[in-house]
């Protein structure tokens, strides 16, 4: 490995928190969901931001890339180390610094666990609103790199709602300090951060909104025969103006591999189910359930079911949550797709990936933000077969451009991060991303911080194997 | 004036569209409460986009500096010419491109009222939630340009969180197109572009996020003897988990000019009211009303009033939202300070307030986005006075420094503009401005739009007299 660099780094952090030996090194290589594999030069622990800073310093010294890392669990390979470089783990600073119930804020280090920071509130009322599928695992600051979303997005809005200003150290090693509200002033900062997947700084505390916990649920299944019952049914019940607190779909396919998990009980011939929570005051929830249902009944709902309590509304949750998981009971190899569109345009695009999965022979499977026109289509290949590889690139790429034609985009809560670099110029123009290259070098001017990633770029990889192995195609 | 300069932008934009002559001039020097005034060399009304590029591109070849104005409703100076050159009116850009319903979103050009969008929205249940007090005569764009909140703030968010994408006309002419639903891939443009106040570009068309109209309100007065009791129990209700739409303070000094003003019957011996509303689906409404009384009570509330239907809603918050105007009746000169505390720190600020005023020998009577932690104090005193002038100076920056020392900003949703300016200092580190410096000169390379505002900078003028006289001490 390149030893003056680890040498630089050992002396700054002691031997411990430097891994540089090639078995060490292996565990950092990959992300959430990816057969593509990048090895770092050295994976470090800092437990401080002066000493991230440092580290940055001594990387822009030895003109060594960085990539920040926190739980691995990115879907769209953020977290690999593109060109070697040295992966900077931020799973040492997961302290909790303070919880301000009264205002309603808090303030992490960027390694704390979104599960870490629930439990931490409990008893205090109130919650942070991102829920990732990744919860159990994902950290604040992966939230704020992919501006994370989740179920509830729908009626909380994703992470940048919730983030009231950063600590963030920058491509010089200079750390910044913004919020909890001077952020109301001047140029948001705070706001450009926030999704920037760790190409402009790499965030090591964030000033959090907390969110009061609604005084109670309904939380409803309902089965539909047909998807495109499922999909207008969705459409129609934001037409309504009643605002779940989520709205989810899970098409057949995956329902039966869920069901083979967790054994939930769902209807094995039904097309689709759609998990509809809503939530506020107790005194106004049953009317709006009742609209609702009268919405799904409408659509020929088979059959509409209530959690009749807190564990069977957590059961509910977690086959959904676990749903992606579930795939691998399916088929060798899979990819999970991200992409949104207008609300209204989900029934369209619901139509069109059953289009798409039949003229590639790739057969897709769905989980859905449906809400939120966030789709989740899931592609089932085999990757040892050189041709289902093609056909399931071929029909990703034609899916995602579909979003874009729609109205959408190819990313909802996922993010860029290697992956749909190649689609980035059907999304922007050609001075759009200029200007986006011109704010990144502004915060991180030798372009160390998160290099190759988001933008199209020299150093952004050509990856037609891993875009299929880390389920991007 | 500058021959070159009009010429050619009369060339480009046809000779009526062009003033500079002195007497047409001076209706554009000063914004919504100055006596500062600023001349520039041109007034221009572009009625397309591609007019604006061009004018940016003609002003960038003459090196004249370039200020948007909508309304010209700006409170911190923020459409003044400082240093001539020439404004852009967008007043003739008023077209509502695009209304979609089912979708929630509308597409404006950035000369729309927002008074006007409330009422081409009428019948279609949905609203564009910001509604600052000057809403029947500023413009979107103006409200983009300042981050705009208003009493609503409180449940629904500043105007970032009901933007989805913008058309920007940056410093090199070049025209951006962002949204509605791509700036949820790379980095956030739109986001970092919302509450600039014109210094990265000229927003030309707004992508909006339309909200569900609530389909009940209750709206209560409530009439405290002592204001820190009212400041008291607005501090519980947010402590309580309820989240009202907006709950708005106004204090005895202002209520004797607004019921002067309207004669809404306001009880002259008070020392608070405290305008709460709930919105939402009405069959939750009472339990909240209820719990919110209760808290009243517990804090000494003299009377709870009801308002009893549509018309008497409206009439109390129209009395809220002409309450600066009615100042006039109090004072030859008055400023309306901005600024933000977390809620927690309001009882403390109100109480801070009476402290500086006596200290100062400045009367100051107060409105308040209360629930919000926004306070607006309005410093009273004869601009003939010189040793008042001071004085009013003085208090009001010490209320400012106050309200950084308790984790606030010297801004809600006023702007920095060119008053406050002097303050950025002390809100951020050295490092940060440079930063919002850097991040500005890659949206505005020349520096030529918006030219002295918002960031200290050589241009940036010394503004005693101004800060005074525009309410912004």
């Amino acid at each position: 490995m390149k030893k003056p660099l680890t040498r630089d780094l050992r002396r700054c952090l002691g031997a411990t928190s430097v891994l540089s030996e090639l078995g060490d090194l292996r565990v950092y290589d990959c992300d959430g969901l990816t057969i593509e594999k990048r090895l770092p030069d050295a994976v470090v622990f800092p437990a401080t931001t002066e000493q991230v800073a440092e580290v940055v310093r001594i990387c822009s010294r030895h003109d060594a890339p960085i990539v920040a890392r926190g739980a691995g669990t990115s879907l769209a390979g953020g977290c690999l180390p593109i060109g070697g470089g040295v992966v900077v783990m931020l799973t040492r600073m997961k302290r909790i610094i303070e919880v301000n119930v009264a205002d309603r804020m808090a303030l992490v280090e960027a390694g704390v666990l979104n599960l870490q920071l629930a439990r931490a509130l409990t008893g205090t009322g109130l919650h942070f609103a991102p829920d990732p599928s990744s919860q159990i695992a994902c950290t604040i600051g992966g939230n704020v790199a992919t501006n994370a979303g989740g179920p509830h997005t729908l009626k909380y809005g994703v992470t940048l709602n919730h983030v009231l200003g950063v600590e963030a150290v920058l491509g010089d090693g200079t750390v910044m300090q913004l919020g909890p509200l001077g952020d109301r002033a001047a140029l948001d900062l705070t706001g450009v951060l926030v999704g920037s997947e760790g190409t402009l700084a790499i965030v090591t505390r964030v000033w959090i909104r907390l969110t009061p916990n609604p005084q109670d649920y309904r939380t409803l299944r309902v089965t539909f025969d047909s998807l495109d019952d499922a999909s207008n049914a969705i459409s129609d019940v934001i037409a309504s103006g009643i605002v779940p607190a989520a709205m989810e779909l899970m098409d057949q396919g995956i329902l039966a591999a869920v069901d083979e998990a967790f054994q939930f009980g769902f209807p094995a011939d039904a097309e689709a189910v759609v998990v509809i929570e809503l939530d506020g005051p107790s005194v106004g929830l049953d009317e709006q359930r009742d609209r609702i249902t009268e919405i799904c009944n409408r659509h020929q709902a088979r059959e509409i079911l209530q959690a009749s309590d807190a564990q069977q509304r957590a059961l509910l949750w977690k086959c959904r949550k676990m749903a992606v998981g579930a795939v691998g009971r399916l088929s060798p190899s899979y990819c999970i797709q991200d992409g949104v569109v207008p609300r209204t345009k989900l029934p369209h695009i619901i139509r069109r990936i059953t289009e798409i999965s039949a003229k590639y022979s790739i057969r897709i499977v769905n989980v859905a933000h449906a809400g939120d026109g966030n789709i989740h289509p899931i592609l089932l290949f085999d990757e040892r077969d050189a041709d289902q590889v093609q056909r399931a690139l071929a029909a990703g790429k034609e899916l995602l451009e579909d979003c874009i034609r729609c109205g959408g985009s190819v990313t909802a809560e996922h993010g860029i991060g290697i992956e749909k670099i190649s689609l980035m110029e059907s999304l922007f123009a050609p001075y759009d991303l200029k200007m986006m290259e011109k704010v990144r070098d502004a915060f991180n001017p030798g372009g160390g911080l998160g290099l190759g990633k988001v933008l199209p770029s020299p150093h952004a990889p050509t990856l037609l194997h891993a875009a299929v192995s880390i389920g991007d195609v």
